[in-house]
C-alpha cells in the first residue's frame, strides 16, 4: 500500500473527498447517460446525416433526467462533431455541408456551386508542373507512355476551411502555353479549355469510393493521417471523345457529400 | 534486475543468440525497406486504387535488393489488403470490386448487376416489419408522421462476402398485402412494384457519403466497429412523382465504390 500524500488527512476529511467524488461521479454519470443515450441512438441506424434528433425537451422525458443535462450532453457532442446545432433549427447529427453534384453533363465550376449553396469559395494552387505520362496515367489520358502532361493540384475551401485537394492531369499538347498564372485566380480549367483552347468539355465517367487519406492530403485537410475521405475521379472529354482531363480530388468527409438526381439537368437543377 | 531463465548461458550461446537476433533483424529491415517504400509511393497520392505498382524486377533494381525480399514484402502487403495480385496481371493496388451505377433512371436488380461483375450475387432478409412514420421519416417519404410504413433491412453478398446493408422505407398504404416471404427469395423491389402493384418506379435523387458504421453493420458487413462506410442514400419515385421508398444503404468502401457516366443509360451501359 502506497501512504505517500494525504494520509494524514483528518476521517472527516477523508469522507468529504469520497462525498465529492461521489458527487461528481454521479454528475458525470447523469450527462454521460443521457450522451450515452443518444450516441446509442445515432449508431442505431434510426438516425441518418442531417436527421433532428428529438427535443431537449422530450429526451429529459425520456430519460428522467432535467433539461440542463441534457443540454449539456447536447452540448458535448456537439462539440466532438457529432451533433450539430444550428440556432432555431434545432439539434441535428452531423452531415456534410455541400453536396457535389456527381451527375450534370456540362462542366461547372466549383466556385459557382459553392455560391449557389450561399457559401464563400475560395482555391489555391498548390503546384503547376510539366511531367511525363507513366503507363498507368497514359492508359486514363488514351496517349502514349512517356508523352508530355500538364500537371495541377489545387486545395479548394469554402468558408476558409479546406475541403478538396484536386490534382488535374491534362495532355500538354492541348492547352500550349498554359502556365500557373492562368490559374491563379482560381480560373476554371473548363473555361480555360473553353475560351482559350476552344475545346467544349463534358464530364463523362466518374468513380466515387472512400480511400485513406496521405500524410500530405491530411495536412492540405487539416484531417488525422489515414482518415478515410471521399476520392473522386473524373474523366473529362471533348465533344469528339478524347480525353482532356484526368482529374482526382480527395474530399473532406466531413464537409462533401455527392448528390446525383434524375430531374434534367442533374443534381445541381434539383437542388436549385 | 531479473535472473530468472537462461542467466546461466555460456558467453557463446549469448553470442549466437545476439547474432541470430541480429540477422533476424537485418532481414526484416530488408523486408520492411521495401514494405516502407512501398506504403510511401502508395501514400503519395501517385498510385490510386487499382494502379499497378512497378515490377518486382523494376522495385528489386530501384532499392538494390533481391526480387525475392521484394516478392515476401508484397505478398506480406497483399496479406494485408492493401495490394492486390491477380495473376498475370501483376500487382495493383487494392480497389474496390464492384462499382455501383449511381446515375441510371429504370431501378435494376443489384443481383443482375452483380451477375454483369460475372460474380454470384446473393441476398438475407434480416427483416420486414410494420413501422411508424417518425416525423423525419414522414418528411423523407411526402406522408403523415404516424402513417404506417414497411421497413425491410437486407444484407447483400457477392460470391459470398457481404457488401451492403440495405434499409428500405415504403409507405404501406401503396404496398397492401406484402410479406416477408415476397422478399425471401432475393426478389426485387422494383419487380414487386411493377408487376404486383402496377407502379412504375425511377431513382430520383441520390446521396452517396461517407458515415461511420454502428456495431450492428460491423457486425453485419463484417469490418471493425466505427469504420468508415460509404452511405448511399436513394430516393424512388413514381412517374407521377409520389416517393414510393426511400433507401439507406451502408456498403463496405473496400468492396464498393460508385459510379456515374455521361453515356446514355449511365453507368451500367458505359461498362457493358
Amino acid at each position: 500500500m502506497d501512504h505517500s500524500g494525504g494520509s494524514n488527512a483528518s476521517n472527516n476529511g477523508v469522507r468529504a473527498a469520497m462525498a465529492d467524488e461521489e458527487l461528481s461521479g454521479a454528475r458525470k454519470l447523469r450527462y454521460q447517460k443521457v450522451e450515452d443515450h443518444i450516441r446509442r441512438m445515432l449508431s442505431s441506424g434510426e438516425f441518418g446525416s442531417g436527421d433532428r434528433i428529438p427535443s431537449e425537451r422530450d429526451l429529459a422525458d425520456l430519460l428522467h433526467v432535467n433539461r440542463l443535462t441534457v443540454r449539456k450532453a447536447v452540448s458535448n457532442l456537439v462539440s466532438e462533431g457529432l451533433l450539430e446545432s444550428n440556432g432555431t433549427g434545432g439539434t441535428r447529427v452531423a452531415a456534410p455541408t455541400f453536396v457535389r453534384p456527381a451527375d450534370i453533363y456540362r462542366s461547372v465550376g466549383i466556385d459557382r456551386l459553392i455560391q449557389n449553396h450561399g457559401k464563400a469559395p475560395s482555391n489555391k494552387l498548390l503546384y503547376f508542373q510539366l511531367s511525363t505520362a507513366n503507363s498507368q496515367l497514359a492508359d486514363r489520358l488514351g496517349i502514349e507512355e512517356g508523352q508530355d502532361v500538364v500537371v495541377i493540384r489545387r486545395l479548394w475551401s469554402i468558408d476558409n476551411k479546406p475541403f478538396s485537394v484536386e490534382t488535374s492531369h491534362i495532355p500538354a499538347r492541348l492547352v500550349p502555353g498554359l502556365a500557373a498564372e492562368d490559374l491563379i485566380a482560381g480560373q476554371s480549367l473548363y473555361r480555360l479549355f473553353k475560351e482559350r483552347y476552344e475545346i467544349d468539355t463534358i464530364n463523362a465517367d466518374r468513380i466515387i469510393s472512400v480511400e485513406t487519406t496521405s500524410e500530405l492530403e491530411s495536412k492540405l485537410l487539416d484531417i488525422p493521417v489515414n482518415s478515410a475521405a471521399l476520392a473522386y475521379r473524373l474523366w473529362v472529354k471533348s465533344e469528339d471523345g478524347t480525353t482532356v482531363e484526368y482529374m482526382r480530388s480527395v474530399n473532406n468527409p466531413k464537409v462533401v457529400a455527392f448528390g446525383t438526381s434524375s430531374a434534367e439537368g442533374g443534381w445541381l437543377s434539383a437542388t436549385k
